[in-house]
């Protein structure tokens, strides 16, 4: 594992502490690397004795079957191009190999340092990619955002039920989201007891969520995304509205159409009461439900997410899983830890 | 005070002890009469000494100024008659004199009980009901929900810049909304690390949002809205979302619009970046910013207030100096406690 | 398993879903039988499916290998005795079993009408007890916070490097520890942003670890125990103070001492450095550390779980693993759910 | 106002906005000079308009009656001692002039910049130093944790009906005690359901309640100090144990003494049960209680704050008071903001 010292990082070693198929056998880190991992994660500590976070050096990844990188964007597209002679696959749970290189820049501000790699990727998130997923050797692990809001929306532009334009994802997010990154907004005295909009217009998820909902539909989809701080470590709200593009829509019939659409995905559970996040707290799993208001012509879709679990770390080990050929849930929670 | 023991009347006896004009005489409570209020309150304890909570008489009333009511919707509307010959002035935080009786019997789905003294009750949101305020003897205090929202897009329904159908309002509740009533999801364990949306399509403040806006439209205006609740106790953020009726927005032109519109208004800030919820804590006032987004030819207004001041304890004694003749903000922190 | 609706039923429910050797066939609960599972507890939706809550019958455990109870106490004394009969093993989560009967009745204030069977119940602390709990057919699994406070002292009474009179036990429990039970202190609004000591003296869980300490050092230890709420779902933090009965205490030695009393123990990591209770979130696993303080000539003992796994779901199924002669971590995760 | 962009500079600029006699002419930051003060604390923008953080410069603050100095620990005594020839009263929050210089180059690690200086400041905890107050012309305001333990102790140690020796003080804050300073432990994620102890035997507070309790004992009093970490923004809790140096203790006695003692004290309030940190919320209030524990002969003292409030910007708001000649409860708030 490459960049194992931020949020992401360590969730991936905590679960993958229970991957019967998956071992362990090197963590680096950037600026913590000699730090035992127990000191950063006391959480750990169980599992990981007195390791320590290696530094950084392409060869010691040589002949491994499997790397994941968390790393900050920018910064894979450095360091990827050399590792994928040598390992088997990368899965990567930075943003740099989800988006087309044009489509990257343009969001992101800055030119792409490896855009002719970007087709080795597959878009790692599993229920809608599941084809492209087996054909590819390495993976780009979705944003948090773009999880929670593209399994809501799917079945909806899949049929083209809404239409394609004008969709709002209204977002909340914990502030894990952020990371471990130092900065005032994620301040505990910050963020507690309050609520805040932030990225108006245009925060980048929105790309990914336009790529992802437009390959269902097989044409254009806009979104406009609104995320929100909210004082909980994990977890996303994404509430959705659409406007119908078919008469006869209801309720009932939504949610019959959701559960055959996601009938064959084990980490989708369609539910008739919204859940909140705190089912999904640590699990691998995205709660889904939908209503057509009729007296407002509107339909509303929720998803509930842990955006480190399903919105990161949990979703890199469910495609891993997919690549190493085995069944996607290996070595993962369903079951949220809660209350 | 009628009603001291929830929340509500916790923050009006919080206020009023700052209040040099208005003095609290009598506080009543049901269940918990004959208990000391610093007992329920311990944070009252520096104002109300041994004071206890009276048991409820009619007769105690006779002859005040002013009585604030803060009692469960169809509660007023029992007691409140025989008051209002009694005292000069009734302030009531329920719903029970928000709305017409009829659109309250269907919204509510019971019969309203004294339909006759509706009219006799001006609707308490100063910003947008002052003339009527000035013309009447009684208020209604407004709801917390419909005060973030409506303040949030009247300017935009003012002059009709935004269609009038088709308003989404997308709002986050801290859990003090719920007051202090038992139920399972008011638990901490419940709420806490949780964020999940409710009363999907059907809560009642709709009625509210949608009568505060078409008085201001002088047409009517047709919102959806969604609630949601998240782990703070107090805060409510309004996330709206409108289709433009007219060319030529502008984000900058928005705000100069709504800078103008609450130039005479001490508790709304129009603000150019979004401000949290913590801004507004234990404070009366409302945080308000807009966008326009050209991309998806969208109009966005963002409303932060704390739901038990500005949303409630607060706004009554902002409407009762208004009742009093004394300037409207008289005893009312309007800097929030933050962090 | 009976009594499944409270927090401790789901927490064991969602433990056992990962569990490899033991299947849950009946779950039952009282006044919301006949309820969907998860309806109750969304978290569970991916394993319980359409799954309801039965009502309790006795004859429906007749020849179960296993029956855990989560009942209020003084409810388990009375529906335990028939199940004795014909069941193989009852772990009762409650606290009708863990104390002798005279004790039981001195610091819970009633009668305890089965006095005759507590002799059949091991104690469920599988470190300080698992010589009692090979011999015993049933176990009643410890408190919350005498697991922790226990395990933070047990190492310095058990050689006498302390005065076993005088201990004090300060506690900090996360609101969880007060159950789904519907009360005023458990409401988010009144938890959240605040911290209070309650139980002052008198709290009923210092008769257990004054048993569990006393058992240990073999002479009466005396236990003054103060707890406190705080805004946590889950989490005890136990800070104990004691006065040194022998010279040359050091803190590295007294680490060394932790280390060596816990060699066995997979479920307790003796740690440099405190933990806090999110290491331990979810995980069946305590974090301890001690300190000399020779200026003030006293000894610090910290102790970090979490109340519903440790501290009583995932302690439970490690008591009952050993019952059922399964290694003592089967099924349990050790890793804590963090960030 | 020197250093005004900290939280105890914002919080000074809270209760200032409605203090009747003060008026805030002049606000300096460091970092943060030039920028927009209501972009750093939206809470404030209802009073600071478009007014921004000034550089340091001491020509700017000649002739002022009073400047509240907020700063870090170190600063002060380099910028102090030239503005003590300009100003007729410097009120300063941070560390450097509340202990002789001896004491805190013990503490502190380091050598003092000004130990001549030391005794012109008079140590700012009303309640025991109110004597001294009226004879210096400046205030060294009180650490958070030292004036909750020493509310909590003094009058045990007054009368020496408890022993000087042996003194715990386990106390919690919330986050916000920590400051604006970007660090890990203060980082939402971190600190969000977690609760943990830091500073273990060593914390730099230590010696000022030693200093403190010593004044009012007339002896020296030894306290072991241990913090922990809570998931509040705001609020103390200190939880104190002492052994009884008298016989003929009893909780009634010990609670009609604190009553005594603190019958002229309106910022010290007097509780029969334990308080929450929440009934202090925002307010310049401390409430404490006390119990005798004659099963394990200790005696518990409780108390609880605002750290930022009384345990900080409001008491030197308190002192700044007594200076200025007026009475010392003027423009603080001692209502908590609760729910």
């Amino acid at each position: 594992m490459v960049g194992g010292s931020g949020y992401t990082g360590a969730e991936l070693l905590r679960l993958l502490s229970g991957h019967p198929e998956i071992e362990v056998v090197h963590v680096t880190a950037d600026t913590n690397a000699g730090a035992r991992i127990a000191d950063l994660f006391p959480s750990l500590a169980p599992v990981v004795g007195e390791e320590r976070f290696a530094p950084f050096a392409v060869a010691d990844l040589t002949g491994l079957d499997l790397v994941f990188t968390a790393l900050p964007h920018g910064a894979s597209q450095l360091l990827i191009p050399e590792m994928l002679e040598r390992v088997a696959h990368v899965v990567d749970l930075g943003a740099d190999f989800r988006l087309p290189a044009d489509v990257y820049e343009r969001w992101y501000g800055e030119r792409h340092a490896a855009p002719e790699l970007v087709d080795r990727f597959a878009y790692g998130m599993v229920e809608l990619y599941r084809d492209e997923i087996g054909g590819r050797e390495h993976i780009a692990v979705p944003g948090c955002y773009p999880t929670a809001v593209s399994i809501a929306l799917a079945p909806l532009v899949a049929d083209r039920s809404v239409e394609l334009r004008g969709l709002v994802a209204n977002a909340m997010s914990g502030v894990s989201g952020a990371g471990r990154t130092l900065k005032t907004t994620s301040l505990f005295s910050e963020a507690n007891e309050n609520v805040s909009a932030y990225g108006l217009l245009t925060h980048r998820h929105t790309a990914e969520m336009e790529q992802a909902l437009s390959k269902v539909a097989r044409r254009d989809v806009e979104v406009l995304f609104t995320p929100h701080l909210v004082p909980t470590t994990r977890g996303i709200l994404a509430t959705c509205y659409a406007r119908p593009a078919t008469p006869g829509l209801s309720t009932a019939r939504l949610l019959e159409h959701y559960r055959e659409f996601y009938a064959n995905d084990p980490c989708v559970v369609v539910v008739d009461e919204p859940s909140g996040t705190k089912a999904t707290y640590g699990a691998n799993v995205v709660h889904v439900t939908v209503r057509f208001d009729a007296r407002t012509d509107t339909v509303l879709a929720i998803a509930a997410e842990d955006n480190l679990t399903k919105g990161a770390s949990g979703q890199a080990i469910q495609a891993a899983n997919l690549v190493l050929g085995l069944p996607e849930t290996t070595g993962l929670p369903l079951v949220g830890v809660a209350p």
